[in-house]
């Protein structure tokens, strides 16, 4: 118990502002791309600092009584709340289903934390819930505990759910950027950049011809069965915010490998693709909440590609790209048209509240 | 992948909206009392239904490989974020240590979810983000995961940050509200109400003769330190939001026993005291963030009280009442000048955002 006066934490540490000329939070520091990395790594890795932590994977694995877990937690403040193909509640509990699953867990026990705006309609927050129920019951966990706040008109927006995951993790899976070998093979579960333009569609009122929805789905099945038939699984992520480019980013920078993917090998739907053109995006760069980038061995790609196609989550499967010894840490692009391209970091905003 | 008119799920369940008359989300849901429970009860647990949730404990009991774990989740969105004795950081980091400590759990590892409002300061953050370093250092937890969020200007306020923790319950260790008995003694660890009165004369600029400081503390030490001198404790509540007297009450509900408390030896400090009187508020009521309720069997109270007594938070531990047999729910005082009252729940809203 101190007073305020005595609150003045003295660590040796000086405090990392301006982080690279901010001073203030963007809307970028929490759009998961470059800013977002730099506030982690400058700010809450250097002053959390522990081994779980500094990995900087989607999730903790933590030792506990010789029984691994991963432990796992993210916020969702998507707007709009309902959109087409889920809402927040899916959303909240397959995201920390998916971030465990990318650990190598199966997840079992999700918590959830409210934060709700003054005037929200209970007939909204029971479907929602309801919406959680349907997604917990798919995933197979449970939601074993929560905690609800109100905040005053103004000083919210509609939801916010914060949920937390567990997952026991079995004895020999071991996925790390670290087991990464020169000539392993990426392979994605479909096609990309679903969710990120169903949600601005809905959000700026477009219609496509067909409707976008979003590819919200639970991925622990999908994974369990690869993990299941190939001890070289090397590692898996989960391509939400900052889409593919930017996982792939994150896996050459940690496992200290080149990529190379090929643009062709790409999956992405037609209306999809038209979205991003007339939208001004790439879909590289747009955020999916049900596709996974697994990274396996040469030897043991093929057999896993054809588990993928076998789930439904995974029927659009398919191997776009390897790892190689050379530019480590860099992403390269062979493009359609044969030429090819460093594939960045998103860096600054691309849209804002996705997930 | 469901397009958003085939989200309407049908579990059979009727929305039970209007929830007592409301049909929107007042601030009250949030407060901790009657309405807060009536949400819990009559929405999240009917539709989240299983049973380490139906518990309605501060944390779920988790049985995974033959270890019993707890695991809790809470948001923070405490009005001011910098108050006299912590701040949002301090305070995230030991409500999760709390609660797990409640559940007889010793707190290991917690998750940090923030969500920032876009312009927040960076400068400000870091200074959180120790404070949280600091507070998980001092309970000896890591922070070993998190995520940040970034909403529009306007859309939040300032910071609200979610705290999930983790801990590991020993095997011969049984907090449960139902082990209760009539007889039974009922600690607690010292004043009561300093928390909100502190929140509050920082928030409505008020200046007491002496500086009121907030009680928010880790209380895992000196929870273990009873459950290793005593295998009688029955149950254990940190008084948060709603105080003492809502606690009382769900001991008195969950155990089906009543309770009766002596006024006279219920701590509150002067300045307290005159602040809750200035104030118009009941310190009965008002949160605490380092105050434990702790029920133990007759024949330990004692040995329990001198235990609490020596340590750092437990100095003014104080015998405040008993269980007993009749008016099984309620919780009872014997004041002051010898009259005696029934304490209910607190209903409807009384200080908002104090945690």
């Amino acid at each position: 118990m101190k007073t305020e006066n005595e609150n003045n934490i003295n660590t040796g540490m000086s405090c990392p502002v301006p982080i690279r000329d901010y001073k203030q939070i963007l809307m970028a520091h929490g759009g998961g791309g470059s800013l977002s990395h730099q506030l982690i790594s400058e700010l809450f890795v250097k002053v959390f600092d522990n081994p779980a932590l500094n990995l900087q994977h989607d999730g903790a694995i933590l030792d506990i009584s010789s029984t691994k877990l991963a432990f796992t937690t993210d916020s969702y403040v998507i707007n709009p709340i309902f959109f087409p193909g889920g809402d927040i509640g899916s959303l909240a509990v397959n995201g920390t289903v998916n971030d465990l699953s990318v650990c190598g867990a199966k997840p079992l026990f999700i918590s959830a934390g409210f934060i709700i705006e003054e005037g929200f309609r209970i007939e909204e927050l029971w479907k929602i819930s309801l919406s959680m129920k349907q997604a917990a019951d798919d995933a197979g966990v449970q939601i074993v505990t929560g905690d609800t706040k109100v905040v005053e008109k103004g000083k919210g927006d509609k939801i916010f759910i914060n949920t937390a995951g567990i997952g026991i993790i079995d004895n020999d899976v071991n996925i790390s950027p670290l087991n990464c070998k020169p000539g392993d093979v990426i392979i994605i579960n479909g096609s990309i950049a679903e969710h990120g333009i169903a949600i601005l569609s809905k959000r700026e009122g477009f219609e496509f011809e067909s409707e976008i929805v979003s590819d919200c789905c639970p991925l622990n099945g999908l994974v369990q069965n690869i993990l299941t038939i190939s001890k070289n699984i090397r590692t898996m992520r989960d391509a939400t915010r900052g889409g593919v480019a930017t996982v792939l980013n994150e896996i050459a920078m940690s496992s200290n490998l080149g990529i190379v993917i090929e643009e062709n090998k790409i999956p992405v739907k037609d209306n999809v693709k038209s979205g991003c053109e007339i939208l001004g995006f790439d879909p590289l760069y747009v955020a999916n909440e049900g596709k996974v980038l697994i990274i396996v061995s040469t030897e043991d790609a093929e057999k896993v590609l054809q588990v993928m196609k076998n789930h439904p989550y995974g029927n659009d499967s398919a191997i776009i790209g390897n790892l190689v010894e050379e530019n480590p840490g860099m992403v390269v692009m062979k493009t359609i048209v044969g030429t090819t391209r460093v594939v960045d970091m998103l860096s600054g905003e691309q849209l804002p509240r996705i997930c």
